[in-house]
C-alpha cells in the first residue's frame, strides 16, 4: 500500500516532464530522476528451464522493438538536450525473466495461458530497473505474465542518435490488470480482411495489452468463414474464393493471437445476421432479400435463421459447434442481437412452423437458444450474446452466459440487475465507425447510425461502473472498442482504429476513472511508436502540439 | 448538339447495366452494346512527331494500367457471365493519339501545358473505341487534351481471367471540362506529409482529372518548405530535418504534378497562420505563442506577422516572390484567412508603429497586401486569398485576384457581387478532415471545427453556381476538397481523402448538378481501381452493396 501511494505521486508530478511512453499505465509504478542506457549488447534470457516457444519468440520480438523503436522523446528537440546525460549514463546489460512459481513441470506457453478462462488467467508480472545494477529483473506467476511485462519493458525506451535510454530509473512497476477482459471486435463479413491485417491488429492489439480478438466473422452480407463440414456456406456465401479464412487460416490467427497475450471470441451471429447464408441453405433463412428491406432487418440484405424450424435449429446448433469445437477459448458468441419479427411474421414457413408447435416466436427462440448455446456447452464452452437476449426477449439464459452492451452504455444496469456478466462493448462510447457519414446509397442528409464520431477523449471517460450497484460491480469482465465494417476495409483499418483503441484498453486494464490530461502524452507516444512498428495509427493532434504536453488544451 | 442528347439518353438507360467505371464522367458519351477485348499485343502510339517526353511517359503508364489494374466488373460474380461473350468478341489492337492542331513546331509538353493560365488550358479531347475496325483513335489540341483522354481510355476496361474488355462498345466520347479549376488542397504543415505522399495524392488526383495542387505548405505550427535565400525559416521551424521539402524536392513535387496535368498553387499564409517563422525571426511576429492561444488565434500556437511593420512587410513580399519565383504556376496564394486583432492589439510594437504611420490596422494591412500582391504580379503571377481578404477587410485587391470560398457555401455571393474570380472551398461541402472529433487536450465533448463528417454524397451535391446570378456565374473557376491536417498524416491520408475527393472532381468537370444514385457504381469502381493503383482508398459501403446497385439504397 506504502509503494502504491508513492507511485501515485511520483507518477503525478513527473509524467510531464519526462512524457512517459507507457500504454497501458501499470497499477503501481515507482521512479526515479536517473538516467540509464541500455548497453549495446543488451539482451533479455529467462532463467528458468523448459521456456516455451513463444516465449522465447516473444523475448526475440521484445529485442526487436529495443532495437528499432527509435522513438525520439516528445519534446522539442527530439530528446537532443538528453543527450549528454544519456552518453555519462550507467548501462544496463540484461533483463532477467523469472517465473515465481515455477516447479517441477515445463510451465505452459503463452498460449496456453492466453486461452485459459478469464477466472483463470493471470496476467500480473512486477518489474524492476535498477540503477546500481546491470540486471533487470521481470517476475510472473505465469509466461503471460512475463509476455505483459516484456510488452511494459520495451515501452521504457526513448532512442537518440541510437542510444536507447530512460530518465527516470530506477524503476519499479508492479501490475496486474483491473478487468480480465479487454478487447477489440472486428467484423469480417461488411467487408473482408484479409489475414495479414487480422495479424497486424493483432499485434497491436498486444502492444496495449488487449487479451480478447472479438471476432464477429461472419454476417448476412458475407460469410468468409470455413467451417468444418460446413464448407458449402463459405463456398457460396463468401465475397470471393480469396476472401475466405480456410481452416489453416484460422488456426493461423489463433496461434498468432494465443502467441501475443490473446484468445480469439468467435460470434456467427444468429438467428439475425445471416441472410447470406441462404446462397447455400436457401431453407434455413426466412425473408431472403426482402425488399424494402428496411422492414425486416436493420440494414441490406434482408434474411434470418428460421428460428422456428427444428431442422434450421439442428443446423445452427450444429454450425456453432463445428465452429467452436476448432477454438480454443472457453467462451463463443452466437449474437442474438437486432432479431427481426416482420421477418417471421411474414415467413409462411415459420408462421406453420410456430401454430404446428403451439408456440409463440420468443417460444420459439428460447428452444432455438437452448438448442445453441447446449452445443456450446457440450462442449464446455459459455455463450455469450448481444444484450437485447436479456432485455428484450424472454430467454432462459445460463448464468455462465456472457452479455455484451452495445444498444448504451445506460443498458448495463438493467441486465446486472438480472445477474449477468457483462462486457462493456456500449456505442455511445466504444464504436469505432460513428460519424462517417451514410452508406446508404446516395443519400445527401444521411449519417452513420451512432453519430457522433466516438473520439478517444470519449471512449477514455467511461467509467466502466457508470451505472451499476456496488454489489454488481463484479459482475463487469470488462469492456471493448468495436469497428462494425461497413466503411471500413483493409485500406483504413489501422486509421480508423489506432490509436483510439488503445483508450478502451487503459481503462479496463487500470480500471478507470481517468485523466485524459495525463494520458494525451503517453498516448502520443504509444502512437509514434505504433507507426514505427508498421501499424499506421493516426496523429491526434498536430506535431506541434505533441511535442508540448498542454498547450493544445482546449483551455489553455 | 444532337449527339450530346443521344448521349445523354444511353447514359441514363446503360449506365446501371454495365456498372461503367469512368471518373468523372465524360460531358458527351455514346455507347453501344456489343463486346471487344484488347489483343494481347494492344498499343498505344502517338502519330506525330516530336512526341514529348513527358506524353510517352503517359502512355506507358496508360499501357501498365491495362495490364494492372484487373478491375472485375462490380457484379455478383465479378464478370464471370461474361466470360464467353469476352472470348468470342473482336479484338482491339491500338490506339491512336493524334494531335489535332499540330502544326510544324514540336508540341509542348504536358508540363508546360499544365502550367499555361487556366484560360490558355486546353484540356478537350474526343475518344472513338469502334467495333468495325482495329484501332481506337484519341484526337486533342494538346498533350494535355491527349493526357486526359490516355485517363479515360485507360477507365473503360475490365478483367475477367486475364482478358481486358468493354461490354459497351462502340464508344465515342467527346470530351472537356466544365470547369478551368478543379484541386485538391493539402496542409502539409500540422503534420507533415513525405514526397512519396504528395506524389501518391498527385497520382490519385490525375485519375480523377483533377488538374490542380493547392499546397498549403507551411502555417504556424511548422515551416517545412525550403525558399531561396530563407533556408533558416525550414531550418528552425520544420519538425524536424527530415521533415522538410528541400529545393529538389519542390521541384520534384512540381515536374511529377505537371507529367500529370496538375498545376501546383502553393499557398504560404500570411499575415496569420504564421507563428513558426518566428523560430528563426522573432522580430517579425506578434503575439508568438502567447496564452491563452485562443484570444489570439484559431487554434494553438498564436503568432501573426507584424503586418504594420515596413520591415516585416518587406521580409514577407521577398518572402512570397522567392518562393513563387521558382515555381512555375501564373497563381500563387497568400491565404489572409483569419486574421486576430487582438494578437495586434497586444503587441507593443504594432501599436507604436500604427501610431507613428497614422494608419489603421485596416490601413496597414491594406499596406501589406499591396507590397505582397505586388512582388507576385512581378513575377507574373495572380494573388490567390481566403475570402474573409473581401469580405471581411477593407483591402484593395486587383481584380485579378483569385477568391477561395471556404467558410461557408453562402459567401460566394457576396464575393462574386464585387466581382472577384471565385475557387468553391466551403467548408460545409468539401472539408474532409469535419468530424473527426476534437483534438484540443482531452476535451470529452470536444468536436472538429466543422461538424458533422461530409460525406462524399454532401460533396457531390454541391451546386458550383449555388447562390449566384447568372452573371456571376463566369467568375467560378471551379472548386476543390480540402485536408487540414489536425488529426491526419500519412497514415490516413489515403484513407480520409480518397474516394471522397473525386465527388468534386466530377462535380466541376461536368458542371453538376449530378445523380448520386447513378454515380455510387461508377465510383465504387472508381474506388477498387485506386487500391488496385496502389490508392488506400476505402470501402464506401459493404462489398455486397457495391456488387448489387440500389440494393442499399436508403429507401428500397
Amino acid at each position: 500500500m506504502h509503494i502504491s501511494l508513492f507511485c501515485s505521486l511520483i507518477v503525478t508530478s513527473t509524467l510531464h516532464l519526462t512524457a512517459f511512453a507507457l500504454w497501458p499505465k501499470p497499477r503501481s509504478l515507482i521512479t526515479g530522476s536517473f538516467a540509464i542506457r541500455l548497453s549495446s549488447d543488451f539482451y533479455i534470457s529467462a532463467v528458468f528451464p523448459s521456456v516455451p516457444q513463444d516465449l522465447n519468440s516473444a523475448i526475440s520480438r521484445t529485442q526487436s522493438f529495443l532495437q528499432n523503436d527509435k522513438l525520439g522523446r516528445l519534446v522539442v528537440g527530439r530528446g537532443s538536450s538528453d543527450a549528454s546525460a544519456v552518453r555519462a549514463a550507467p548501462e544496463l546489460n540484461s533483463l532477467a525473466l523469472i517465473l515465481s512459481s515455477n516447479g517441477f513441470d515445463a510451465p505452459d506457453s503463452i498460449i496456453k495461458e492466453s486461452q485459459k478462462s478469464l477466472k483463470e488467467r493471470d496476467e500480473s508480472y512486477s518489474l524492476t530497473v535498477p540503477l546500481g545494477s546491470s540486471q533487470a529483473t521481470l517476475r510472473a506467476n505465469t509466461t503471460l505474465g512475463l509476455f505483459r511485462g516484456l510488452t511494459t519493458f520495451s515501452q521504457l525506451w526513448y532512442d537518440y542518435e541510437g542510444d536507447t535510454y530512460t530518465l527516470v530509473a530506477p524503476i519499479k512497476i508492479e501490475d496486474s490488470p483491473a478487468f480480465p477482459y479487454r478487447g477489440f471486435m472486428l467484423d469480417t463479413a461488411r467487408n473482408f480482411f484479409p489475414v495479414s491485417d487480422v495479424k497486424r491488429t493483432l499485434d497491436a492489439m498486444s502492444w496495449a495489452k488487449i487479451n480478447t480478438f472479438h471476432w464477429h466473422v461472419t454476417d448476412s452480407q458475407s460469410f468468409p468463414l470455413q467451417v468444418p463440414g460446413f464448407l458449402e456456406l463459405s463456398q457460396a456465401g463468401a465475397y470471393s474464393n480469396n476472401s475466405v479464412y480456410s481452416l489453416d487460416d484460422v488456426q493461423d490467427i489463433v496461434s498468432y493471437a494465443g502467441e501475443r497475450g490473446i484468445d480469439v471470441l468467435m460470434e456467427i451471429d444468429t438467428p439475425g445476421h445471416s441472410s447470406i447464408i441462404a446462397a447455400s441453405h436457401p431453407e434455413h433463412i426466412a425473408c431472403f432479400e426482402e425488399s424494402p428491406w428496411s422492414t425486416f432487418a436493420g440494414e441490406p440484405p434482408a434474411g434470418q435463421l428460421r428460428l422456428a424450424s427444428s431442422s434450421t435449429t439442428n443446423f445452427t446448433a450444429s454450425l456453432l459447434a463445428a465452429a467452436a469445437s476448432v477454438l480454443p477459448s472457453s467462451m463463443f458468441s452466437t449474437g442474438g442481437d437486432e432479431i427481426n419479427t416482420n421477418c417471421y411474421a411474414d415467413d409462411t414457413q415459420t408462421q406453420a412452423e410456430l401454430n404446428a408447435t403451439g408456440r409463440t416466436l420468443e417460444q420459439a427462440l428460447n428452444v432455438f437458444t437452448q438448442a445453441t448455446h447446449g452445443a456450446l456447452r457440450q462442449l464446455g464452452k459459455a455463450p455469450v450474446v448481444w444484450e437485447e437476449m436479456v432485455l428484450e426477449h424472454n430467454v432462459t439464459l445460463g448464468n455462465d452466459t456472457v452479455v455484451m452492451i452495445w444498444i448504451s452504455s445506460q443498458d448495463a444496469a438493467a441486465v446486472a440487475a438480472k445477474g449477468f456478466q457483462i462486457v462493456q462493448s456500449p456505442s455511445d462510447y466504444f464504436y469505432l465507425d460513428c460519424g462517417g457519414g451514410g452508406w446508404l446509397g446516395d443519400d445527401v442528409l444521411g449519417n452513420s447510425s451512432c453519430d457522433p464520431f466516438k473520439s478517444w477523449q470519449k471512449a477514455y471517460s467511461f467509467d466502466p461502473f457508470n451505472n451499476l450497484t456496488i454489489e454488481q460491480r463484479s459482475l463487469v469482465l470488462g469492456g471493448q472498442q468495436l469497428l462494425w465494417a461497413e466503411q471500413s476495409g483493409p485500406e483504413n483499418l489501422d486509421s480508423i482504429a489506432w490509436p483510439r483503441a488503445a483508450a478502451s484498453a487503459e481503462v479496463f486494464w487500470t480500471g478507470g476513472t481517468l485523466n485524459g490530461t495525463e494520458a494525451l502524452p503517453r498516448l502520443h507516444a504509444h502512437r509514434f511508436r505504433m507507426v514505427n512498428r508498421g501499424v499506421r495509427a493516426i496523429p491526434l493532434q498536430p506535431e506541434w502540439c505533441a511535442l508540448r504536453p498542454d498547450a493544445c488544451d482546449a483551455t489553455s
